[in-house]
């Protein structure tokens, strides 16, 4: 792997463990980072030996979302006309949703890890993420609201397909903070572990119970659900016949039933 | 403010308060509430002064649903062609959907407050509303299905996007009523408040922190998410991209910026 | 009622009660299975005394998914060109597919009473019904990413619309075991049952609610939740004024009104 | 009728003749035009003697389109914040919009008689005709490109169902005029009359059988055709069967059938 | 090939030769017309040595459409109530589209063949088919506007894929009659054959050519086709990568390709 | 601009000229190809000072489609494991629709000047193109079905949008040569020059008229055009009030304004 400014990223197994690096800022998100991920999660996608993700942030906090100094050199780029700042700003919000867009369309499961603050951009992350887990201490706030805009890198578009619309309403109208025992109550998080440790422990071993499948099935499987958020059932039912029309050809299917049948425990290839 | 037969209409700071006002009635909605609410969110879309709205109810219970006498007046106008009676139901059902569409699609933020009775029509209403808040007495159920009828100005378009499905169906299938708690644990109220005064002022509360925020970024959030109810992902990022490539330009962010410095709270204009 | 070799099938007042009937084989989904559903269903629907449906499964477990035996029959069809057997394949998945559609689309509301082993193909079909009940012993499992693929009849598909997307995700990618108290939790049953004979009286007593409703109302409401799943909230109003142009001259909401003012129950015609 | 300041309208029989009357000012579109098409097409749509629309334009021309005092007239409310200009632009623009959709959505055919110049704004009303005839001397051309925006109010967005993409994006990016038999053999318009007079008559005649038809198999054939702008063949045969389900229990199909036997001209009440 | 009523059907080589078989009826569609289309399509969709069909009309019309005893005998079968005739007449017209849905969803093309008069429900009919190809005699006319009704079974639906909107409600709001060559300036056909013989030697050639190519290539083309009447591009492109992720892995490419070097002409299995 | 194997890529002013530069092998699309289209329309898509393209082909034909080589480098990299090859074909074939999803997503015109020659993969590059005009000895043909497989970059999903349902059927079906006049009647084409050289300086003088108007208008109107391809009218009508919102607070409109007045050809910048 490529030595990153704002990450470090590590291959354990099958588990591509990406952690971003920055925590003396709080894990803000600069220019770097918002590089550094599309090339991460491109060479993820690209690299059969990678069959899940784990996404965490070194230090007390997990990101206080997109780094100031970013937005005040955008805004340093407009100029007078109103039409070509706006050419201008639709581009480099549409290249900062790309970013996240590489982790929502990764065909690997990608975990996200999360203590502390996890704030504006920090949101619209993780909900770019297929499952999250928090430690005790974890909060969660939509801070855009805050800074006299709205949530424009995934959060209001994809928050919805995970949480309640009551709910999101509330904490993207008023920006409060939700603390980890409610972020699991409202399905934000899929549970919450006493600590920082226990956190990453409990998520690694998650990862790695998924490693160990059938990585034709995982990316079936993550593919489909996928789907599902912007498609009809029927044309959802017709996509995964036309996506198992070849699956079901793999050795892996025998590979399991084997396994299945002498109890043991199947070895796949990547 | 005009004076309406229907309801009350306060505007507190910025904030107004619309108050069912048939309280000897069980606020069930009568002609006048039709068009009425119609003419009120008019006047709060076109009005920048009123940054966020308060939905109540006079009395004991929010509401009974629609009056009965209102339908009996729409079957004396049937006549004998079932064709003609078919398209002419069909409009008053689209008007009668018109009134609610008209909360739904106001631009700022409705937070609705339901003590006692909040029935059959009364819950195609709160589903047109951004948030619920609850007393402990609140009781909630889909009566239609016991006026012999599929409930058809909103619950079962809107309630879905709300609620689970599997709860869902439980409540239109037999209309059973659904206590306070129940509410919230399914998602339907985000909060209970021991009674009616503290549930006004906890609602008032909310809507209070909203209308300090500015009134372009929650223009903006609230646009963004009633649009992901029916939209694709992908369409909800490009038209977030497009959208904030002018409101990136108001001088909101400059404001709120500056704010966050200096550790004050900023003053927006409506 | 016809003899079917894998269901047992009663007419209790206006109830269907469709069983699954291999206790000795875990109920596992055979050949007989997948054509005798459609046929059952099929019945249902055009028989008018068929108010609601209850689903479940005889001895101790629901059932264990589909049978094994059926999968290597069909692994037997394939020949040696990978262009015909994905041509074969795609037929044959859209086929068990349309089993479950049946139930999916049939037009009397469907409750599922499920005790012990839920697992693989089962989820497929509860996730088809409205509504599901589980005795305390229940055990959910999406068991087909153990088999190497990706769960093809509908899981994949009709989960997402009924339970959150992150606990979704961990079920399929894991596999893992959830108990009936977590399936409450999350959405998957509505209501947990001491053990397998509460389950019955309880789920026997909903349906008995939901028969004595007009079914011409029933039928609408049906039509319109399972609509949203797929549609925009405005096509869903402008469907339920149109279909509701023909149904509020039917005669049943004279009856129901009566019946309310009259203080009795209203008896519908089927 | 009432008195209309950019309007002419007449009841002819059961059609309705709506020509606007601004021949001095080659029929531009002013403040009066664009709110008293909603007042016109509000009283088409509402009065059920009225079968048909012929909409047409007096003197030598159809229309040049926007008159140029209106948009000077929205410039002069413009501030100096860019978000609060772009609020007001936006609801402005939907309010013009507003005014062709009352043409669109009108439950009766709206055929349109052009002559002369048909530019910028009238090629957007006149895409929200069913119909399109033309004199030899009509000419075409969205004029939008020249005055350095992107037109806004319908042609945009209709025009694709109406005409070819590859020519559409020719007029649309050029500009270009376009005479009356290139617009018949594109699409653009049914029919080209020698002149203005042989227009208008035979647009007459057109109308005149129209509403010799049952305006209740009228009215459903315009909605199941719009329709289909936007939807989905599956989705428009369930909403056919089910708009039918009323509308065949209509009186006028045994009208119908009664003349076809007899072979006379059968006589439909409105 | 079992014995119909209502049609004969021949296979010639790889074509299925379905012909309407009620000449003294002017091939008018009765009861035994709308189930034994149901299982001729079923046989050939299960039958891969059919690669192509044509369809056609015995004597000297295609068809009149509808045969209106069946009408009559629909009406003989409704009641009082309004809500329950709506119920049934909604899945009487399901199951009449239900007949032309299997012509539209075979996965072999369809070619009509069209001589004479083509009125009513052949338009239904010829607008699920894949090409269409006409005599100099033929005769179009969407005939329901003229018996007081809606056309239900697919006109409304397909037709605007397949022609012009402008052209398309001239028709069905006047029901006027199209001859051939206006039909193939609009698109309704594709070509015009001076008379009955020649059309369907015309076809034939063309049926014969489509044949001589790779099933597995055209059951692909036409899916993806079809596909494209009611999905996005971009849906579009992904499910075609879906669907030759195995494709490509036939022989038939390698077939293809080997011919194509040696200018011979390929066998393709079926 | 760099120096590219498969093209030639002028800047003419504001206009810069593709040329396809391979003629000695028919312009075959080799790897170069699809890797360096990619990065062409890229920098186009970044340089404001292009403002239009012209795509065309060097030689006699305009291309022969993809280079066989490049298809026989694939099959060698296929192994043993069918669903393993499924992913990878799956990935290849997405790879390549982004090389025309970048010419598609270009937000500048794209103008195709077609001589010769346009067969197969030529046929999806010019469908994803805004425009096409063509030689007088022009060949179109969609050859892919003679190569035993369905076509999977474009053609499919882009051409009915473009020409007609029965047409396009017909010549994916047969992969008939379709001749230039043919193609100009069914819309392929917008027009048709008596030569290669009549072609180009056509094409360059279209570009030219293109290349005056305002930039900001001209790429407002492209998105909102593709942008119906695949929404609905109502969706595009909010989408295009929402983009002007800003793009009508840009000087080019008051540029315009004032050089329609002075009756001179405004100068807008890039």
């Amino acid at each position: 792997m490529s030595d990153y400014q704002a990450f470090q990223v590590e291959l354990q197994g099958n588990i591509a463990h990406v952690q971003i690096n920055r925590p003396e800022k709080v894990n803000a998100m600069n220019a770097a980072f918002w590089s550094e991920i599309v090339e991460i999660f491109q060479w993820i996608d690209e690299t059969d030996a990678v069959r899940v993700v784990v996404l965490s942030g070194a230090g007390k906090h997990f990101s206080a979302g997109i780094d100031l100094m970013l937005l005040a050199s955008v805004a340093n780029e407009l100029g007078k006309d109103v039409g070509r700042n706006a050419r201008l700003l639709r581009r480099k919000i549409l290249q900062l949703q790309a970013s996240f867009n590489a982790v929502d369309q990764c065909r690997k499961p990608v975990l996200a890890a999360i203590q502390g603050y996890c704030l504006g951009g920090a949101i619209d992350l993780i909900a770019a993420c297929d499952m999250r887990y928090a430690a005790a201490d974890a909060q969660f706030s939509i801070k855009e609201i805050d800074m006299g805009m709205a949530a424009d890198v995934g959060t209001l578009q994809r928050l919805p397909r995970i949480i309640g619309d009551g709910m999101l309403r509330e904490m993207a109208y008023t920006g409060r903070m939700v603390a980890a025992d409610e972020a699991r109550t409202i399905g934000l998080v899929n549970r919450v572990y006493s600590d920082h440790q226990a956190l990453l422990e409990g998520v690694m071993s998650i990862a790695q119970e998924i490693a160990g499948k059938s990585p034709i099935a995982i990316g079936g499987t993550k593919q489909m659900i996928s789907y599902m958020r912007d498609h009809r059932v029927d044309d959802g039912l017709e996509y995964v016949a036309t996506w198992n029309a070849a699956m079901l050809q793999s050795s892996d299917l025998r590979l399991a039933m084997t396994a299945h049948m002498t109890k043991q425990k199947p070895e796949f290839l990547d």
